[in-house]
């Protein structure tokens, strides 16, 4: 399962004596080894393979939690964490992946769903449980699928386990809704309904709070703080993680989305992701890579707004589909992107994908 | 095609006096080897390419759906099996493949369903017979895709096939609908509606309904008859159909499900699939793999709940998509779920995965 | 990408005196050269990577554009042919399949749907530009997945970017709907709405406006146009469009679809473009392969009106996804399908099969 680090870890945690101080304690304590491991998993919903930008996630989660008086929130997150590691671990999956978080960040983001959308109680509980043990033999089939195109399954694990949750709940009477969208038919997005006043904390408030909603949360100082931990893992990962939030808020308020959404940082979180995975962990940055960022980010914010209306009929939300379906597209497509996969990340998918080159002209005849 | 009987015939039908006479028989007699070939796709839709089970369906159906005063369901199903059958020997497809019953038990499901939902008319039998020859180019077609990942079609050319033909019902003035859901926006299951009195036969009840409803029975003696069938197969089968069962049946009313659906075996007809396909087909029996089978079988339940919901809208049943879908995602997890991986059926998938996994280390130069 | 142009080119155009005047005119005038590849993209949307069928369908989609005056979808088709071509001109793509078109046909189309479905406006228009760039890449990733089973694009690219485009368009407040069908709850079709009268006039024009909506036009001799473009460059697919247009006329009316509908081509273009795929550029045309033609388009019918029931809540028109969807299932199934395997088009993709063949054959070990 090496290829799936290769592809996943975009940046490595950088070699310094702080590092090597903690990699051995990792190595001396079977505790510590486990808590890097969880926290390891909490970074890699942004690329991050590393510990110290789980702190800071979970720190921004928490506050925003806390400050939305839904501190289930935390506690979902932490056990998705654990049940889909423990999961990964009982079925004796590839050990250096489950070390590097791997197998933890689908069942993070289930775990951090299912009590934002569904009332908790003893039963929903065990529906999270059940959701994030399955999340990790979805993400182990997804990426089976996708590595045959030499692509990662992404957070697509995530939002295939918990769009199952979510709809499911509406057919069982012991998962009770919190807050789901009620299923109704798509209507026009109206002029006054898209009306934003656009000054400093606007900008400020969306750009931010657009980092938070990848983990749900709704609140500009949790994204500061999750900022704050992409960079302090990688500084191209923090830079391409606000080029995809400014782009994505210029695209939405150009199109006139819906404003309060637009503020709330729903048209920013996907973008956000896309951003980050194409401009600074997929291909090497650069002035060609930042061009075709910026088109997928660009279209990440149309595809949120196809989602948004496709899915009204059946009242749930997109979760970060909108950067799944367009970060694949503009993965797949590199293969014969010949300026781009020629600059890849020494050590990341290069090898991978010449060797199937060398395949594809060998199957071929060419 | 032997990659796909590898796949799909579970257990071979014991070698023992009585198929060894019926052997003889089918070698020397055109009319009792098309017999053959016909009954084994029947015993195809449990998994069990064996005719003795295809006589117990057929008897089993054949009860429900007099008792329910639909005799057309019992001709769509030969007719359906016929016409796919003769539609694969057409196209000259493998021909072991087709003694066997593989291109038979899809058009089998698809003459079953049309006659359920649509009014019969004359209109609406050509409409069945294109849909039944259309499943066998389904069936191949899904075929050629999923074994890129060493996994079988499963029922999904029938799902697909009857889903088209369902919503296209809709849209001709000529195929007249009998019994789909109007299409209407998911509303929440209240608890009066889930309520059900648990005793005795309510239990049995849905536990052989749900069996039977894998042919679209609502019928507990028709359940008994095919259970009947697959035990005559295969024990092992026979006895993953009632675990499926039986852990649908707890995860159903745990979630309160609604009530009249979970006693008409609504929420277990997959799951039974679901059980036998990873308890005892594609997974050798043990305890590693009940458990496995176990969370398949809680979360077919689930994906049950959520196709309900998302089919909603546009008035279609999930047919045994839930299993479909389900039992993919646990199947395609396989290839590094090492402790299963080496406990694989004598001549079953082993082989296929075993070479897979040496292309996979080439192409990656590991 | 030679792969791309042995499946997509049906038949070249013929080698003639013309042809090869006009190849000397390309060689050594670098504007003809782009124009020459701008019409063979027009071209390729019917599979003929001529220049003279572009022209003529370029006529026709004018004339019928001015008729019904939107002169916006013919400058949008030539906005988005210009702006997909270019696209792939930076993404510096393999320099034949850029040549031959196939980089152009997706975004013509994107451009012509646009202005059909969303009111022009300056904003619209740079949506149409990022909507025709993106369908580059799509059609790059589409490819490389697609062609692990030796199946193009088809047109798949421009229903899936069209769609989110569409889809996007009730989200944002700039992007103005003009003509898309409200979403609602399918309802189904009676006999009065089915009704029509079948008389010389009615079958004439609902034949060739079933090939002018290829392109979206509802008008029969843009429809004409059309097909003189195509038997220009090839007879066979020039006749296999009319088979296409004829059976799927006598299926619609056989099924009682909405009359007008049946009268404006909406049941006909979808199974038009299947009749060319199947019939004239896939398989090598002849008995066995008309036969297995005529089920395709039949099919093709029953899935567009499918499609048209499933999309209803959504409000979103189905595009050329009835024509994609079945033309992949009957192409996916080829590899199988002995007798026509091996009458396939010189040159075609043949050879691609064998050496797939072959490593199929290889992995498995037999």
């Amino acid at each position: 399962m090496r290829w799936l680090d290769q592809i996943m870890i975009g940046v490595e945690w950088r070699e310094s004596r702080a590092s090597s101080g903690w990699h051995r304690l990792t190595e001396g304590n079977r505790t510590i080894r486990t808590v890097d491991t969880l926290l390891r998993g909490v970074g890699q919903v942004v690329f991050q393979g590393n510990p110290v930008t789980g702190l800071f996630i979970i720190a921004g989660v928490t506050w925003g939690a806390l400050r939305s008086e839904m501190p289930d929130v935390v506690v979902g997150m932490i056990v998705g964490l654990i049940v889909s590691t423990v999961t990964a671990k009982i079925l004796r999956l590839d050990d250096h992946s489950v070390k590097i978080g791997l197998y933890g960040y689908n069942g993070l983001l289930v775990g951090a769903a299912v009590p934002t959308f569904v009332h908790s109680s003893p039963a929903v509980w065990i529906y999270l449980v059940v959701g994030a043990a399955v999340s990790t033999v979805v993400m182990l089939a997804i990426s089976n699928v996708s590595k045959t195109w030499g692509v990662p399954a992404l957070t697509f694990p995530f939002v295939l386990t918990s769009w199952v949750l979510l709809l499911g709940s509406y057919t069982f009477a012991r998962t009770k809704i919190e807050s789901l969208p009620a299923p109704a038919l798509p209507a026009r997005t109206t002029k006054a309904l898209a009306h934003v006043t656009v000054n400093g904390p606007f900008v400020f408030e969306a750009i931010f709070r657009s980092i938070g909603q990848v983990f749900l949360i709704n609140n500009w100082i949790s994204g500061i703080l999750i900022f704050v931990g992409i960079l302090a893992s990688s500084r191209w990962s923090g830079l391409f993680s606000l080029i995809g939030s400014v782009v994505a808020l210029a695209t939405a308020l150009l199109l006139n989305a819906p404003g309060a959404d637009v503020n709330a940082g729903l048209f920013g979180f996907s973008a956000v992701l896309t951003g980050i995975a194409l401009g600074s962990v997929f291909y090497q940055p650069g002035w060609k890579v930042l061009g075709y960022t910026v088109l997928g980010v660009i279209f990440t914010v149309v595809v949120q707004g196809a989602l948004d209306t496709a899915l009204t009929p059946v009242g749930i939300p997109t979760l970060t589909a909108a950067f799944v379906f367009t970060t694949w597209l503009f993965l797949l497509a590199k293969e014969k992107f010949e300026p781009v996969q020629h600059t890849l990340i020494e050590g990341g998918v290069a090898q991978k994908v010449s060797s199937k080159a060398q395949t594809h002209a060998a199957l071929s005849g060419s």
